[in-house]
């Protein structure tokens, strides 16, 4: 039985993997939750999985929670940074899986990787702020990292071990969005909730609006060249409205090996938890004869720039990722709340990366600097936006 | 450089194993070539590659290409099925690729397993007929079996040395051939130059009429059990028109991997002379987002009964498919020679399969004895036809 650890256990990863685990009794057994302020859930997920250490963000909720929990089931309890990166060094974890949304993801899986857990990885700031300290530190540690993400799952799976010298270009498939056929204007009146309406994936609201202004494939052609080990040169994104094709690699020899399957999140995490095996889980089944038909498309960087911003910071490359990141999360938090609109996200994006000067080979110190940096300085430009 | 045999050098496979090597200076040396009777094409390619032995099927054509041959560029000359067997077995060669078409494919087949080449199979009718006899041997002898269909290459693809009971089945797709939506009534009067007229592939004339019928398919399915060990049950039909999805596997958690490319021949061919490397060669590259889009149907067995037939001389094994392969045979002569309408083939082929008393575990004289049965009473069948 595998012991897993699981960050971030009650936001939509969090509760697709408990989703996973309670499909294949006796294959895993929960040893660590970790949440943010969701402490309800997490009671319910502690009564379901008797996991033997929990942690919330705050002291607050964590007194909750244990008012909540009878006596008899109650973990060791824990809160905060220091909890969470306790946590993922848990002795008894085989893995750890790193749903926990946001910059601070990096704390925990540098904490995992140091430990020498295998890390099963949905945190996208993790590669795209800190690609080159943990790629290095996972590789020197012999720890394994584990996409979870649907699009890495697909490439990690279609490149089955595959050296990639023999890797030809890998091909990042993207729905598009909600706003895939909208025109320029048609796009400078997107409302919230248009834009929380995704055709394929049932996802939480950050990653929603990502995926509408594609940013979210923007941090993922970050994360795919660290976890590939490719140039961004071999990287294309094209537009697969279906989201059948979750990604594919074409080899040297012009030969495109591609996996598919129905727009599921639990299929790319059970893999990630069954690794190096497959088994028979709760995934619904692809039937080919079923659909309408697959089509493909160039991706338009004129309405949807923020894939050439993501190339842009890839390439410069250094804090400038995490920048990208950043000044993204602000931007997409301030249109949540109604402050900007749709189309500014990826303008103040492109002008805190303007304002940027990139730190080369930054150390953890300097990424996080970095963030807080682009946070404030798109936190600024918001208020000129809002005041004009 | 890998030193390879190609027996059938003149035929459709063969050329284009010629193109692929032609386009890899420096990769592979040809140290022998077989053809049947076309000693004028033999005599270029003997000029152009300096193979070191040639085979004919006949003296007769082996005595124009000696004439041919200048003194100075004459190999080692050598006809009929010793001529063939010995070729297989050449010390020098590390693979042997086997395109000759028909029953006697198998003998070659044999001797290069034997003689613990690896071998590149592009002959249908070894794995039909005596799948059981020759997997077993390849087994003892350490000689891997190199698929060179484009369809089986895909599924090999896919699998990348997973191990089989990792998969929950396998996808085989089919284009549908010309006649894919043709109502029965109009399928009664096909010609043959309709029938030679494919829509995706340019192969040989045999291959060509059995992919209109869809036997082609059904002889796939037969090899495509005893290359990758599955069930019957566990191999699935889709037709997919526009032959980009080559082949694919669904693994037992849902998961499906695909292998895609262009339609060409060439591609299969080089991934199994690199095997286990892949390396750019000449084959076009696929790009998905100028594709009008994949589509994907069931196989309707009413109009094309030989996907059934082919199922049921699978089940039931034995000598079983080396009669279906048979009977196909004379069948699809007959009709090239315009004795018998297209909707007879496989009418001939299940009346074939209904009188024979199959022999379980046959010896390789047995298949050949049920061969030559089939053969002789498809051709009374036809007789018969001729002559109502």
């Amino acid at each position: 039985m595998k012991k897993i650890v699981i960050l971030g256990s009650t936001g939509s990863i969090g509760r697709q993997t408990l989703d996973v685990i309670r499909n294949m009794p006796g294959k895993f057994r929960v040893v660590g939750l970790a949440a943010g302020r969701n402490w309800r859930l997490l009671a319910s997920q502690v009564r379901e999985f008797r996991p033997e250490v929990v942690v919330l963000e705050r002291e607050q909720e964590l007194k909750n929670l244990r008012d909540e929990l009878a006596c008899d089931e109650t973990p060791d309890l824990a809160w905060g940074r220091s909890g969470l990166e306790n946590l993922a060094m848990l002795p008894q974890a085989d893995i750890v899986l790193v749903a926990v949304a946001g910059a601070l993801g990096i704390y925990p899986t540098i904490a995992a990787i140091n430990a020498g857990k295998d890390v099963a990885l949905a945190n996208k700031e993790t590669l795209v702020a800190a690609g080159h300290l943990v790629m290095e530190l996972a590789a020197r540690k012999k720890s394994a990292l584990l996409p979870v993400d649907s699009e890495h799952s697909a490439i990690w799976q279609c490149l089955n071990g595959l050296e990639q010298r023999a890797v030809e270009k890998i091909i990042l498939t993207a729905s598009g969005g909600p706003f895939r056929t909208f025109s320029k204007e048609e796009m400078e009146n997107v409302t919230v909730d248009m834009a929380l309406f995704h055709p394929n994936w049932q996802m939480g609201k950050k990653i929603t609006i990502d995926s509408a202004t594609m940013m979210n494939k923007g941090l993922e052609i970050i994360e795919a060249k660290w976890l590939f080990g490719v140039s961004y040169e071999q990287i294309e994104v094209v537009i697969h409205p279906q989201s059948i094709i979750h990604s594919a690699v074409e080899f040297l020899d012009g030969s495109v090996i591609a996996q598919m399957g129905m727009p599921d999140m639990r299929l790319p995490i059970q893999y990630a938890l069954t690794y190096p095996e497959r088994q028979p889980g709760c995934c619904p089944r692809l039937n080919l004869t079923c659909l309408q038909g697959l089509t493909f498309e160039k991706p338009d960087t004129g309405r949807f720039p923020s894939l050439k911003l993501a190339f842009e910071a890839g390439k410069a490359g250094g804090t400038m990722p995490a920048v990208f990141n950043a000044a993204n999360e602000v931007a997409v938090d301030s249109f949540l709340k109604g402050r900007i609109s749709f189309t500014t996200i990826p303008f103040i994006v492109a002008e805190v990366m303007e304002k940027h000067l990139t730190v080369k080979q930054p150390e953890l110190e300097e990424i996080m600097e970095a963030d807080s940096w682009a946070r404030e300085t798109g936190a600024n430009l918001i208020g000129t936006f809002e005041h004009a």
